[in-house]
């Protein structure tokens, strides 16, 4: 009797024929298999396709160009039928990472239905796996004390709506009384208030390198940094309309003149310690271009800001007068100097340039901040580092 | 110079060639498109294929044998190349609902690559959209007050662990010091803490319905029933392992003997008010099993429960204590009435039977509760129904 249930709630469940055998537990084979010496093997069963490929950021990358210019794109590797008439490809060893793939069937790009694991970036949905080990541990969910990740609204009055944003707050946070210090932690173009949560495993790494004594238990604002919109795509009261990085008005000062409110916000509703000693921002590129023009309109409001692989651009010349007066504002800034001021970027990174020139800006006025250089260009992988680097030094050192 | 930047950043962010047009704003077609009519249409671009199709639960369904039994499976429409070379169906005008669909590509099924909109189901991930009008606007993001909804984690002494759950606490929750009533939602089998916020919509449902007036403004906890886990796959420290509804330790009793660490949580970490006037416990399918068995082994902690499609099943001879003396313990349940015992289920559910063996034990006993019984059988459409009937009916009438 009993079995005769389970098997009538499975098949009652199970909506799809294909996903039938997955959803029995009765899975015909594993894609992807991260083997013991951290190579990937990936499985897939199409017996009347022509050509099954994969595709992701494990793969060594190949320059493309595009009527945008050009760029390095993943490459992509071939499976093969085996005997048993399953399409397979075994990667290289690969480092400790978590990468992203999909795979082109018969030149259609799709996902890997033996993986439920996917992230959205902005409008591609990839799937991801993690191959363990050195920092990519500290991405995965181990048996530590977990923090408690809330998705928010907060009122600006400034942009006269309500907001969606994520809120990590750390283990114990509910049960204390203890204040918190809190970092603010910004997207870049085409993310929204779910890309560091996701993409950026900002919460498992929070959770391990708190456990490990390596980092400040602290709160964790992660905001949408476009604001035309209320929240992530499908979040918000415009419905499941497709999301775009063509969004106006994200980088036209009133994100940033807007954070007071998210601060406010904050301060008001969480146990905060509200005092620039006690609050760190950063952003990758869109958002440390956020991060350097918050940070420097508002010079009392933060002691630790991060620029990761920031979208630096003066823009002496724009409307807003978040962009006036760079050097006014940062002569203020430095005039009492964040505790920490930390730009990091990738040696392959397109704003490379853009990055050397401001460093050399702050240097010709002798404003002190550290720097840190990476290899690579403007990807993921380096804002998870940069991350894992950034926080051990915040809230410390004053 | 501000051109240039924007269309660098995009190209660096657009890691796949086919995303591209997405990503850079210009979608080249609408896939769904839902049409003034309520009609809705599909496209699809893949000039080699032989055949496209769609299948969803907006089709009729068809009756499908496997090993496991009949059941009813979603049907299937054929895409027909249009005047472009796109595929395209457009279906006939279809009721106001939350729909799940996918795509066959010559064979093979994969998701509609124009459409983010995804939601995973055990083992399945289908793309959704919405139909609007009638109590599908319920399952809308709309300019409401919202609610927050957090992934918490709280220890179970009981099970030796810590687990993760969903909690949607309401709007004005954090800035108050109101005290609320709390309503325990449980999922079904092969779900897990996130499946009544994702299909089942349940915080759209609670931000529209406590606006309008008609829900008493409450915490909602949603559980993970399957005691062998520490959260939804991906969430644990299990990794990035394949989820399956054949989990052992599902319906043994020892979810329900853990409840009470569930609550007590709650209690201790949440403004609630600790009593059994001012809680609620419902489910769907297993989780009305759940809920069932909970209400009953601890007769003073519910005073309102609901079974939606409950896989009722006196298990008289099970190992578990829960499941002993199911007499005795509804006697003791039923010595102090419940405030609402509520039994909803399809009049094509196949524990149709068994919901009425157990409506007739409660009659020969005299136990009252109330009976709504909807048309069609053991889907998410009739959970989300009971869900926005059973909300208006907690904590009133006392």
């Amino acid at each position: 009797m009993k079995k005769l249930l389970l098997s009538a709630l499975m098949a009652a469940t199970a909506l799809f024929a294909p996903a039938q055998q997955a959803i029995w537990g009765v899975l015909p084979f594993l894609s992807p298999e991260v083997n013991p010496d951290n190579s990937v093997t990936f499985r897939f069963s199409a017996p009347d396709a022509k050509s099954v490929r994969v595709t992701g950021d494990f793969l060594p990358s190949v320059p493309t160009t595009t009527p945008f210019g050009s760029f390095d794109a993943p490459g992509q590797a071939e499976l093969v039928k085996n005997a048993d008439g399953l399409w397979e490809y075994t990667s290289p060893v690969l480092s400790p990472e978590l990468y992203s793939y999909s795979f082109i069937v018969d030149g259609l790009r799709m996902p890997d239905p033996s993986n439920v694991f996917q992230i959205r970036d902005t409008s591609s949905i990839t799937n991801v796996f993690i191959v363990p080990g050195d920092y990519a541990d500290l991405f995965r969910v181990t048996d530590v004390p977990h923090g408690t990740v809330s998705k928010v609204w907060y009122p600006s009055p400034t942009l006269g709506m309500n907001r969606r944003m994520t809120v990590y707050t750390p283990a114990g946070y509910e049960k204390g009384d203890r204040s918190y210090p809190v970092f603010y932690l910004l997207h870049g173009m085409g993310g929204d208030e779910n890309a560091w949560s996701e993409l950026g495993r900002a919460t498992q790494i929070l959770d391990n390198m708190i456990a490990r004594g390596d980092v400040e238990p602290m709160i964790v604002v992660m905001t949408n940094g476009n604001v035309d919109m209320e929240g992530a795509p499908g979040e918000t009261s415009a419905g499941f309309t497709p999301p775009t990085t063509q969004l106006p008005h994200t980088m036209d000062g009133n994100f940033e003149l807007h954070f007071p409110d998210v601060v406010k916000f904050v301060d008001d509703n969480y146990r905060t310690i509200p005092d620039k000693a006690h609050r760190a921002i950063a952003g990758l590129s869109m958002g440390g271009f956020h991060s350097m023009h918050i940070s420097k309109q508002y010079p009392d409001m933060f002691d630790f800001i991060g620029l990761f692989s920031a979208a630096i651009l003066p823009r002496e010349g724009a409307d807003s007068p978040v962009y006036a007066d760079l050097d006014g504002k940062l002569a203020r800034q430095f005039a009492d100097a964040p505790a920490l001021y930390w730009i990091a970027i990738g040696d392959k990174d397109f704003l490379y340039d853009a990055n050397k020139d401001y460093r050399a800006l702050l240097d010709s006025r002798g404003y002190p901040y550290e720097y840190r250089e990476s290899p690579d260009g403007h990807i993921w992988k380096n804002w998870r580092i940069y991350l894992t680097e950034f926080l051990p030094r915040l809230f410390k050192n004053k």
